[in-house]
């Protein structure tokens, strides 16, 4: 997400008046097990399904950006990488779209497209909202299929099983799904969005409010999390996967650019165990990039960092150190395993990350 | 310090372009304990002697500034609240000058004053350069006795000493001068100046310099103080106060604002202890005003934060946890001792600092 026209940018971020609202209109085709093969099915764009098929898609995201980077944890834990392939927009999007400036020549190899518009429009010409990431894009047509990332990670859970790896985790298990739901949506109003709200608040109030409201969330987050090693169950769910990003995102930016700064995330003694242990886990960490993150939220939001400069802090090697949450009981991946080696072409760049190299 | 016309704002701060290059010429008149009675002394304005006289100066510090701080934590440190009376600047000082809109009124209390600007003008009509605190003002006359901040704290140390309270320290004994001075001048420009260099570089090159010196200095400061309770001999002084108005805002303000952020301070071992043991001396924490602190640089550097949004955080509150620096050996006033209460005009509103109420 997070890609705008400059006045819709204007409309939603730090140099409008008052609290910052997200829009959350989004393109809610999807593609399912049960959906007729061929085109898309169904009368009216964002309401239709299309059909699961190996190859014929492709998940265009962004390391920067912490909605796009739930459905690449996702897509590496269930080991759809050979399925579902990757496209990676550049962490700096100009005006018009999130682009494939990380690419060579500029240019997607499989969508053999420079910006990421050229899908939306493809499907609905004259698109007349952000151009966000996740976004899936239907391979032969060059055209969105769905920019819904609430639903994309689901549906990678439920509606792909038959192509899940051997011992890929159950993310989203139908007894849990009650709980997993309920504290999901508290994650996306209090923590994912709060962060937000908290950075883009034009004004005292409106900010002051917005921390508020987030530290008392992270506080009952510290508690919830003393006691059990997950969010939800004795494994990791879609819950955490929906909570990381914005966790690991918390030190290197929204502490300082967004203003949440009661403390450091690494000074807040659970949770900053427990994001280390989940940072140690294959699918988390291995899929963070803290180069694109920095240089995303420093160089595209202007009416907070006017000068673009991208601070060299913080230091995040204490992410390796150990955590200690084994202690606590469960096991990441329940009766799974972890996924194997991040495929080549995927890797993050060994001076991005304080992960060791290879 | 930090009081600059528009333009001479936009020539030093992170509006031009490259580096950041602070404008050090001062009005370098001194008070000195041999200067002829009466009137000041001397050929030229800025190098005339005026005489030591109780009651007769003010000095017009900021509880935001770092450069006034020092000043305020000598004259308090010496037992000088009686001698030479305390005006206050509000944080947030506006395009002609830092005024003094805390008082009722809007009006220093003493000088009958609004803006500093007009002692500065009292002295030198139509006053070409930068309106700075610490200032020393002749009361009889209203007019700007010096602005030299450096040797302004020497002066109450040397040429003051017949006022200074029973059991004052000595903060530049003459036997230290040279190891004191040699300190001094790597402190400012490496330390001081430093965290200034990197929030005000207009460019990523320049602000990457500026971030690799001030923490190659920081990582020095760790090993120099992890064997010695303070920076030179066994007691506090000259050098000891020069370094703590910086490090006591590194977390508020240099950390996020100026985008110093390899770590917190808090982070660091030993500048974090040796902060807390400064913080909890009398002279130092109850000198040091958070709220004005963060008022003050968010609220005035436009360039570096738009919204003039201020942060909530950090807490503070870790300054009172124990600092286990006594073991070093030392003693904070080496033969003297701590200077009795604050004057009840001179407190630090409570919501303003951690420190215990009372």
């Amino acid at each position: 997400m997070g890609d705008m026209t400059p006045s819709e940018r204007l409309a939603a971020n730090a140099a409008t008046e008052g609290g910052f609202d997200r829009d959350t209109t989004y393109v809610e085709d999807r593609i399912t097990a049960d959906a007729p093969p061929g085109g898309p099915t169904g009368e009216r764009v964002g309401q239709m399904v299309w059909p699961v098929e190996p190859g014929r898609y492709r998940l265009v995201a962004a390391r920067a950006c912490p909605w796009a980077h739930r459905a690449v944890i996702v897509r590496r834990l269930l080991g759809l990488e050979e399925i579902i392939s990757l496209g990676l927009a550049h962490p700096l999007h100009g005006e018009p779209s999130w682009n494939f400036d990380l690419d060579e020549g500029g240019v997607d190899p499989v969508l053999g497209i420079h910006r990421l518009r050229e899908a939306y429009e493809a499907r609905i010409p004259d698109y007349p909202r952000g151009i966000t990431v996740p976004a899936l894009v239907d391979v032969p047509t060059g055209q969105l299929v769905t920019n819904d990332f609430p639903q994309i990670t689901l549906d990678l859970s439920t509606e792909w099983r038959e192509h899940h790896r051997d011992g890929a985790p159950e993310l989203y298990p139908e007894a849990l799904r009650p709980e997993i739901d309920e504290i999901s949506r508290w994650i996306y109003t209090e923590v994912n969005n709060g962060v937000y709200r908290a950075g883009f608040a034009a004004d005292q109030e409106h900010y002051d409010e917005a921390y508020d409201r987030l530290w008392a969330a992270l506080d009952r987050l510290e508690e919830h999390l003393a006691t059990r090693r997950y969010l939800v169950g004795e494994q990791i769910t879609e819950a955490d996967v929906r909570l990381y990003p914005t966790l690991v995102r918390f030190d290197p930016v929204y502490h300082g650019h967004f203003k949440c700064n009661r403390s450091t995330l690494r000074e807040m003694p659970v949770l900053s165990a427990y994001l280390r242990d989940l940072f140690q886990t294959p699918g988390f960490g291995d899929s963070t990039d803290f180069e694109q993150i920095k240089q995303h939220y420093y160089g595209v939001h202007h009416e907070v960092n006017p000068t673009g400069v991208v601070p060299q802090g913080p230091d995040m090697g204490w992410l390796l150190e150990p955590h200690g949450r084994e202690a606590l009981g469960g096991t990441p991946f329940g009766r799974g395993s972890a996924p194997g080696p991040v495929p080549a072409g995927e890797r993050v760049p060994a001076e991005h990350t304080p992960l060791p190299v290879g």
